[in-house]
């Protein structure tokens, strides 16, 4: 029923809500721009996701952001008021931290990244580079192979504040090495928009990495199928999945991919003038069903 | 006679090197890979293009480099042992500052670039935001549109071994205004290679430019076409005029899209191997013809 065109799930009878409730197991939802904002909790996403919860779904938080470790993100949902434990953040950071760990990486970890990786790897007992600024010399074309390390196997880009030129020339480095694996947290353009400051995503710097050293990134983060996986190794049946997101292009193309069903809030990135556009040019990925906010599934169930 | 295939002009015979001298009147040529590599002349370059111009040919040297201004290029060209005025001198910092000038643009400049780019906007009297380090603030999410400088019109990607997160997010933030230029100096992906060092090229800031701000730059350097529409103007013939190069995708792809002669020189980044494999496989940009290096015509025209 859901599958056919997107649905407003306001213009649902009862029973169609009920069927809806009824026809996924674990539901999956991006954090920023569905659950909260920043540091403010959007209004009704805690009871939301609590209400699954007691109706015995499978919950996990999906988020791109790689800036923290899993427990700092539980602690975050917690204050917000949402129930989370530790193994339901599905955090880029820790995914590529159990990446690693599962194909038996041994080497050290060349980082472009922050603490939240760093620690993620850390906790699986892989080795990295290090965080933090790595600033020109006083030539920088005086770098040679004396300052890369023999040890690096593996170049992780994730979000960097300090990203410099002395960086993208050692990951490239680092990189001409054709078993040294090139792993990529995500490859969101920007941040959700704020007023007229534009925040660089991660995606801005595995361009860049990608570019000079003339290789594909793994991406591990949505849109890509990595979570899926992940989560079918623990028995996840695709179909009865919901995943909720407000990108269309990485929340919902990554459900589409993943053959889950899929929700979109308008409290993020996609706003309804986009996906009314996007309907009329039937250009995918199109969500399944559609809310204003995920809080309004309450008033809907009740 | 040299446009069916790749031609070693080596193979040719007397009467053949003279048709290939008598086939044109003008020579652009790039100058790193081909004339000189960092600072040493290549062997027998600079009596080529000397002999060139002996037999009346307008010479131009057309660099991708955006680090220095004409008269410094001229310069280094002349203590190498080429003639070379600073009018021949076609480099993209050069290319940015006529671009702008010749729309009339009166605005202000955000620049990710070095001196060269700056010295020659100041010599057309363009102004620009300044060069060199502009590091993370305490938090960068402290930004805020008072850290935009209301004045700027356009966004210009050179390179730049100062390139920070900060700047990533100035020039996104000037481009989210569609008025806003967006124009880069070239889109080299790295410098020719140095061992194991890789040099990332100006290529990779501008993806990552491109990549947050989701736009396309304007790209002034070789492959594109902006030098021959600059050229035209001066009375340039593209059929009777050759592109010496040691780039394909940069040098050749060039000449091919504005229908000049080419030469590939083996003494830069294309390898012979590369060559043969492109060949083989039919991939263009094919040149016309082919030498070891560029001062081997001396002895072929002898």
């Amino acid at each position: 029923m859901f599958k056919s065109s997107v649905f407003n799930l306001q213009e649902a009878t009862a029973d169609q809500v009920k069927e809806f409730l009824n026809s996924f197991d674990t539901v999956l939802s991006d954090c920023d721009g569905v659950l909260w904002i920043n540091n403010s909790a959007i209004p009704g996403s805690a009871e939301a996701m609590n209400f699954f919860r007691k109706l015995g779904k499978r919950i996990f938080y999906v988020t791109n952001n790689s800036t923290k470790i899993r427990s700092d993100f539980a602690v975050k949902a917690q204050q917000l008021g949402f129930i989370a434990e530790p193994e339901e953040i599905l955090s880029t950071a820790y995914l590529v931290a159990h990446y690693l760990k599962g194909i038996g990486f041994r080497k050290k970890v060349y980082l472009i990244g922050s603490n939240g990786i760093g620690d993620e790897l850390k906790a699986v007992g892989i080795r990295h580079i290090g965080v933090g600024p790595d600033q020109v010399k006083q030539d920088f074309k005086s770098m040679n192979s004396s300052d890369l390390d023999p040890e690096v196997g593996a170049v992780v880009v994730g979000f960097d504040e300090h990203i410099s030129y002395p960086k993208f020339m050692k990951a490239a480095s680092y990189l001409a090495n054709e078993q040294c694996l090139f792993v990529a947290t995500n490859t969101d353009e920007r941040f959700p928009k704020s007023s007229t400051v534009i925040i660089p995503g991660t995606g801005t710097l595995v361009r860049a990495v990608e570019t000079c050293s003339e290789r594909k990134a793994l991406v591990l983060g949505k849109p890509h199928d990595y979570v899926r996986k992940f989560l079918e190794s623990f028995g996840l049946d695709p179909a009865r999945t919901l995943m909720i997101g407000d990108r269309c292009n990485t929340d919902i193309e990554f459900g589409v991919r993943c053959g889950f069903q899929t929700l979109l809030v308008m409290t993020g990135v996609t706003s309804p003038k986009d996906l009314e556009r996007m309907r009329s040019d039937k250009k995918p990925p199109l969500p399944d069903v559609v809310l204003p906010k995920l809080g309004d599934i309450l008033s809907l169930a009740s």
